[in-house]
């Protein structure tokens, strides 16, 4: 099923853009850090505006407590719905350091004109996840405005970035409210600009430290050299032999010949993505492999090392303690638990004195595509683009998803927005018109549909 | 040949605590770091204080100007001396965190009394390497006023801990006051508390950073984790392939029986050694292997990686870039030079894009141990402390040392009289009374001796 061309909507998507400029703006100079690096409650008025925005359009809204900061939880309410839909965002940011800013000013909304997009949206927070929330937001609006007899629910989380540590007590506290026929979440995003693309899956994560003590002080390595343990260096040849290991590609499934076809339809683009992240080196340049391995397989990933000297010149000494920072990312059906169980196991025989620290994770996900929620977006983005979707994956995780999917039993869907010139957690970071009216347009759409 | 006792000498030696005591004072008060690390300035009025207390035993003492900070070159001489002995100490010290020293005060001067040492003088500095310069002071001024016809010229350095970069211009500039007939070295220490010992070697160094960039900036690591190159993972592999490759053991010498004797019969002390450098952990338990390897085995050591995301808790990112610093230690007879090219060639190998700088090395020192100055330094080690003096090697490295001895032709000789429990480089660093009177007591019967 195919959209009829509707100009009415299309002419009110057009027209939205004042208040979606002033509303993101609005959301992006509040800065919304993920709480952790800054106090908790710095989080607070941007939590109360985006309550504020989601009454302006009649639903009601409340911060509901957890553990950590609130959730925005809004629930637009209509008396003949027919329909049920959560859309699942979240509302703080990545950390932004203005020095690596052009502006200097990460949480300044700056607009600018852009010969294809029209406008670009700068600012932290414009892209991941402001702009695409308050698309689902003026999308409900419209839908029922023109008459869609749906239920919306709109659940804005305060502590994504930081794996939703406490999202499940949303859960848990609103689980009557938040019983809906689909859940959508749009964080995530298209392979390359011109190709609208549904995701089909999260990659999961295990995070973990790993640290060694071997002195009470740090020692001369002329002194001690060759005797002494040094903490760095058995620290490098763990991470480089836990590279090497086959413990953490457990349980991965390949992907099938349908979704291969699929990755090979998605126009994904290596120079594209290259120049998009500023890589000047890439373990593989084949389009094929490079999807696979960002959506479809494991990976490890050292973030940084605590401990020795790195400051200006050379300290020669040998550190008495260091510690790694580390990640892996899963794929469906890989289990976070069983991967850190092995984990434990592998460091336990390689390296008994370090330890080892599990520091979350989460579960990949792999959507449904098959049912009615699935076909309703794909036929909006369809209908709104004029191009087919392609079905993707997504490198990166949602830890709300698998969450969702596991204690309410309600499938997921994804309606990317976003994409990858926007700079998901990078300097300069912004959202643009395009993606905007793409994004109103379809949830209009959707909600029509399901509704219908 | 053996000393006979001379019990006037001894008495001379114990009165000369309070002038020991007062002059350590002075210059352990004037913290005299490293250039690099303060204002090169700031060392001056400790260069001064060493001047003037070389002036006020008669000596002609100026500060010698390189491009670095100046040397303090001070000549005592006699009318009638049959030797010219040049005795090389350093006046500069390691950084000192006040928050890691039990005063607090790094460069306050504290007396303690002791048991067996009747006192301990703490502050940064105490034993590497103001006491044993101070020893060599006192123990010429004792020997000249006793009638020794002897040239002496102490030669106090202010870059050693930075590995000596512009000690030749010092060299050179005053080659001719320089030229002795040997030179006598007391930066370095004995294996356990009650064993005298004499070094025969130094190991060489070679410093270096490896540094990767792979992006021009940090990326996420679900986006991107898989295909972007992680520097941190590359540099650990990299780092533990030197680890394991054999280019950097190339042209070291294994000990001959003889000195493998003099190591075990050097009374070295596994439980001593690991407590003086609160190590907790050590690569072997074995005492003539951990002798093996921290004099007479090479080592390649990690210092420190600076890159990636080191602060509180975690950032799931594929860094941008990252930087290692290492040092190898070398021993005779390897060519710091040939195995730097070595190491870059390994890397150019092993990961091209990695940029290798090298940045500094001393060649390893073998002293020779059959000559006059030897032999004089072991009969009044001997007549000193009543126990014959073993042989051993030091594990650390002197820059100045294979520099005297490649431009001056001038062999060098030790006369280690500081302790491990000293703490080299170490919070709470001491001297101690004890090893003061060994110093003064030996420094004296070695210049009597030279001059007979």
């Amino acid at each position: 099923m195919n959209y009829p061309a509707d100009p009415g909507l299309d002419d009110e998507v057009q027209q939205s853009e004042a208040w979606f400029r002033s509303t993101l703006r609005t959301l992006v100079e509040l800065p919304t850090v993920s709480p952790g690096a800054t106090d908790d409650r710095e989080i607070l008025p941007g939590l109360l505006a985006a309550k504020e925005i989601l009454e302006s359009i009649g639903a009601k809204a409340e911060l509901v407590g957890t553990r950590g900061t609130p959730t925005m939880v809004a629930q637009l309410r209509h008396p003949e719905a027919r329909a049920h839909v959560v859309v699942y965002n979240h509302l703080d940011v990545q950390p932004a350091d203005g020095a690596t800013w052009k502006s200097g000013h990460p949480f300044r909304f700056d607009v600018e004109d852009h010969p294809e997009r029209t406008f670009l949206y700068r600012g932290r927070g414009a892209t991941d996840d402001k702009g695409p929330a308050l698309c689902a937001v003026r999308g409900a609006k419209l839908a029922i405005d023109r008459g869609a007899k749906i239920d919306v629910t709109f659940v804005w989380e305060s502590e994504e970035e930081i794996g939703s540590p406490h999202f499940t007590d949303v859960l848990t506290a609103r689980k009557d409210a938040l019983m809906a026929d689909a859940v959508i979440v749009s964080d995530t995003i298209w392979p390359t600009a011109d190709q609208p693309a549904i995701s089909t899956g999260l990659r999961g994560a295990l995070h973990a430290t790993m640290s060694l003590r071997t002195a009470g002080k740090e020692a001369h390595s002329g002194l001690v050299g060759g005797v002494a343990r040094n903490p760095i260096k058995e620290l490098a040849a763990l991470a480089t032999a836990i590279d090497n290991a086959s413990f953490w590609h457990a349980g991965a499934a390949a992907p099938d010949e349908d979704e291969i076809a699929s990755f090979l339809a998605s126009g994904f683009d290596p120079d594209y993505f290259m120049h998009a992240h500023d890589l000047h080196h890439v373990t593989t340049r084949d389009p094929l492999e490079m999807m696979l391995r960002i959506w479809a397989r494991p990976t490890f990933e050292l973030h940084g090392l605590a401990g020795g000297y790195a400051g200006r010149g050379t300290k020669t000494i040998v550190p008495d303690a260091a510690e790694l920072k580390c990640s892996f990312r899963l794929v469906p059906d890989q289990d976070p638990m069983a991967i850190g169980d092995s984990l434990v196991a592998f460091v336990r025989t390689a390296n008994p004195q370090v330890e080892v620290k599990l520091a979350g994770s989460f579960r990949p996900y792999r959507a449904n595509t098959h049912g009615v929620v699935h076909r309703a977006i794909h036929d909006a983005l369809q209908a709104v683009t004029g191009r087919c979707p392609v079905t993707v994956r997504e490198g990166g995780s949602i830890g709300a998803v698998p969450m969702i999917a596991r204690e309410l039993g309600i499938p997921v869907h994804f309606l990317p927005l976003s994409l990858p010139d926007h700079g998901y957690h990078a300097p300069n970071e912004y959202f643009d018109w395009r993606q905007a009216k793409i994004g109103i347009g379809s949830f209009a759409r959707v909600f029509k549909t399901l509704a219908g």
